[in-house]
């Protein structure tokens, strides 16, 4: 299955048009107990993707999981609409 | 069909106990031509996690995807054995 698949099945609401920034993250351990990558990134992410468009932290919803040895992170961003780039490009 | 699934069905080899943080990024654009955040912020998650964990360009695969109103990445690396967090956690 493609990547754009899984983010299109993922729209429950009808396609209205809207702006969306979606990040998916795996991190698949050799071993149980490793550290957790995913929960290090999250933030530095975050805050990569701040500096580009500005970011509603209500509109930003989360989700972490952590298995034995896969830890998982969704970000779901609704971006504000004609959300101009902060940085030239 | 939850995150698990879609990066359990992406291992097409044997589960070998190995390494790997995968990384899926969707922009979601409200109209055709805008600018693609994705592009913009593949360099920038890639220096993010080469800041925590040894990355060898090698094992690097990046696959980006543009449609009228959706740009994808997908960023797969494996990550050597036992890769210690190199800031501390």
């Amino acid at each position: 299955m493609s990547l754009f698949n899984f983010f299109n099945k993922q729209r429950t609401t009808a396609p209205a048009a809207r702006e969306r920034l979606q990040i998916l993250l795996a991190h698949e351990r050799a071993e149980i107990g490793q550290s957790d990558l995913v929960a290090v990134l999250r933030e530095e992410i975050l805050a990569v993707i701040a500096r580009h468009v500005p970011i509603n932290r209500d509109k930003v919803k989360v989700k972490m999981d952590r298995k034995d040895q896969m830890s998982t992170l969704e970000v779901d961003i609704e971006l504000p609409q004609q959300a101009a780039l902060l940085t030239a490009h």
